[in-house]
Formats: C-alpha cells, sequence, structure tokens
C-alpha cells in the first residue's frame, strides 16, 4: 500500500509532501470518475463518491474492485441510477464531475432528522479532535473526521482534496452501515463549500462543522436542506449560520 | 455586476461571507462545464480555463457573451481541437473535468524558458505583495496573482476556487496579449496541486510559488517541465523545490 506521504530534497535538505495521484473510478470496465488524491482507502473513496452523486444507495449495491498498482477501483453495477452521458473527471478539490446544467448541481437528498442538540463548545472543538497524522508531517493535506454527539471520534480521514477526505468518511460509515448519519456530526479542517454541505445532505448528517469559511452557496443549500453549518470553528469559539436550534449555548 | 462577497446575518450577528455560484460554460449552445465560482471577470475565468485545457489558442480565436444573471458565458468557436465526448464540471477548486483516462490527466505544454533568475527573498515576498480585498473581507478565497519578475504586482484575482483564481489571471492575460508568460511569476494564496502547476506551465510561466504545500505529483509535474516550483512562501522563505537555477541567493 502506497504512503500517504513521501520524502523529497529541496534547497539541499529533505522535506515530507502529500502524495497526489489520479484515482480512475470504472464502471463494468468503462471510466466514470477520475479524482486526484492521495492513495489510501480507496474502496472507501469510491463508495462515498457514488453514494454523494445519487448513483449508489448503499454499499452492497455494487461489487468493488481495487488495483492499487493501477490507481483503480473497479465498480460491478447495476449503477441505482444511470450516469448517462456524464464524463466524471473529479480533481484534488473536485466533488462531482460531468454535470452539464446548472439544475443538475443539486443532487437530491431527503429531509434531515432533528438529530442531537449539543453544546456549542463542544462542537467548537471538534477541529482539535480530529486525527491528521499527514497533516503534521506535510501540511498539504484536508481532514474530515466523524463524531458522535458527544463528541467521540469515530473515524478521520485525509487527503489532498477535501472532497475526498468526505468521501472516504462517508463510505466508511457506509461499509459499517451507519448511514444515514442521523445522530453524528461531520467536521471538516477547511473551508466549506456548497459541495461539502451537499455531501453532508445527502449522508444524512444533520450537523456540519469547518474551521474555514462557509461561502454564500454553502449557506443556502445548508439552509434549505434543514443543516447546521457552523464555521470558523476555531479556540473554542464558532459562528452558526444556519438551523442553530440543534447547538445549546452553555 | 454581482458582488464577490455578501452580508449574511448568524448568531445574532452580521458576517461577510465570499459568494460562490455556478457557472456554466457552453460552446456553440451545448454545455461544456459548470464550475462553482465567485461571480465577476467570467471572461478571462471561462477564456483561462479554455487555454489551460488546450482547447483555444488565444482570445481572438473564439467570441465570448457573458449573460451574468443566467451565470452563463456563451463561447462561440471553433475551438483549436474538439473536446470530444468530454463533459466538464468544474467546482469550485477543480480544475479540468471530463477526462475519462488517467493518461489524458496531463494537458500538453511545451518547454518553458530560461524565464528571469531572482533574489529568493523577493520570491518568498511575492504573497505579501497579492492584493486580496474579499478574503480580507471574508476569509473565504483563494488569491492568484501575475507578477513581473522584479515583484511588481500586473493584476490579482481572488476566487472560492483556487484553480478558478488561476484561470482568471491567466485569461487577463490572454486579453493583455503577455501569454506565454515567459519573463513573469504566477503567484497563488494556497497548496500547490498537480492542476495548478499544470495551467502555469500550459501559461509558460517559468516560476510558479505558493504559500501553502505542494503535493507529490505538483513536484513531478514542475521537475518534468521545467518549471521553478517554491512552497511555504511565509515571513520571507521559502522552500524550492524544482529547477533552483532560476532563484538567487541573496
Amino acid at each position: 500500500m502506497s504512503s500517504a506521504y513521501i520524502q523529497v530534497e529541496h534547497d539541499g535538505a529533505s522535506d515530507t509532501v502529500a502524495v497526489e495521484e489520479p484515482l480512475e473510478i470504472r464502471i463494468d470496465a468503462q471510466p466514470l470518475a477520475v479524482t486526484m488524491r492521495t492513495p489510501g482507502h480507496d474502496e472507501e473513496l469510491a463508495l462515498g463518491f457514488l453514494y454523494g452523486e445519487g448513483l449508489i444507495d448503499g454499499p452492497r449495491d455494487v461489487g468493488l474492485t481495487e488495483d492499487f498498482a493501477a490507481n483503480t477501483v473497479e465498480v460491478r453495477g447495476p449503477l441505482t441510477r444511470e450516469p448517462g452521458e456524464r464524463r466524471f473527471y473529479t480533481t484534488s478539490s473536485c466533488g462531482v464531475c460531468g454535470k452539464g446544467a446548472l439544475e443538475e448541481v443539486a443532487v437530491h437528498s431527503g429531509p434531515l432528522p432533528d438529530g442531537p442538540a449539543v453544546v456549542r463548545s463542544l462542537v467548537a472543538d471538534l477541529p482539535n479532535r480530529l486525527e491528521q497524522p499527514a497533516f503534521e508531517h506535510t501540511g498539504g493535506v484536508h481532514a474530515t473526521g466523524l463524531f458522535t454527539a458527544d463528541g467521540v471520534l469515530l473515524h478521520s480521514r485525509e487527503d489532498v482534496g477535501r472532497h475526498n477526505a468526505m468521501d472516504k468518511v462517508v463510505g466508511r460509515a457506509l461499509l459499517d452501515g451507519i448511514v444515514p448519519l442521523g445522530e453524528r456530526i461531520l467536521c471538516v479542517s477547511g473551508r466549506l463549500s456548497f459541495e461539502l454541505v451537499q455531501k453532508a445532505a445527502v449522508a444524512g448528517a444533520p450537523i456540519l462543522v469547518g474551521v474555514g469559511a462557509p461561502s454564500s452557496l454553502a449557506i443556502s443549500l445548508a439552509e434549505d436542506r434543514g443543516l447546521t453549518l457552523c464555521g470558523f470553528a476555531r479556540r473554542g469559539r464558532m459562528n452558526v449560520y444556519t438551523h442553530p436550534q440543534r447547538i445549546l449555548e452553555g
């Protein structure tokens, strides 16, 4: 198995950098998507990606064969719905690819449950509880973590692409049989984009917290889907942009 | 014209967030790509994107019609080469979409010129010379700047997607007739991915400097294309990962 980081020489010294390599996701021998990702947990990445795109309903829908040397994951269908003419190409920070019309940008997701109500200081502390070994070595990867409502980390994944880190976490949760994530909290190490909110909503997570800033469309989508979106979670403080009923003061 | 940032209410207070909206790039009335971007400079974004993909040789190859209200840019061809069956969907941090095979990940670019030789401390200071008004308001956007070898900023662009910021800068340079960028330096506010190196190389820039970490594939591509790649440019210091002959000590 490849490492998530390697040593490189520069300026007469040595440095550790994050590995970025393409992964091709193939459906019944046809290329579906290429994502620039950090190797490791490729099966989770493929499952999370397909689920986030609405192409599968669960991990048992499809068979997966991973070829680490060739940087491919082969998926044996049938899919829940046809990707149609879409050709996906996802990059290190790209979640969904191949959609040709604006109205198709949003993937359908059902209403989120009431979910847990969590003390503000606990949610704001979740970024400190992420496991980020590759970041500590390289400074060059994003992380996503899945937490219980008590703030216990269930699993954490890192990747040069923040969407990939989220896909890996959702893929792991799919394999563990705990999707939809109705009572859990997702936490990301970076900014909150439209796509991260979409992936969280599709996975059924009622609370998404990030270290960085949200975009306008991330806020709009979170408002629309009933998701509690928390940004700038740093030093025990955070902003709650939407649906604050799940955040308890104190 | 839309603003790059808007006011939102949260926690009983007000906050400024970066605008993220989809832009559809259409070729002869057919959808080619959708990118999640910060509105503004959409024509530059479309030109830079098409150039980075090798689909046009210059700004006069095609006609552009921007419809700001509809979030579309209509391109009238013919393109330099056919996008073929590819359907692009680029997200806030996604550069190239729709390619179905690993071997197609890299876009062809010619050899880079010797280019300028620049004092290390000057290059390491370029991030401080980026103009980042939207970042100062929101903390939620990336920036790319184009500099002369003397460290003078020619233009700077911001976007929720770092690839979009780069595309806008290259698009502006195309309109100004200064591509290939043989004597200029590109500087980005974030991490250095494979795709940013690719876009810089295709635009003919011999030096790319970033505030953040490079990935392994960014270093490999920079080595292969003859591009000087500088990372972790902060507080007057930086690492030079490839082709250090263009960096002068002192």
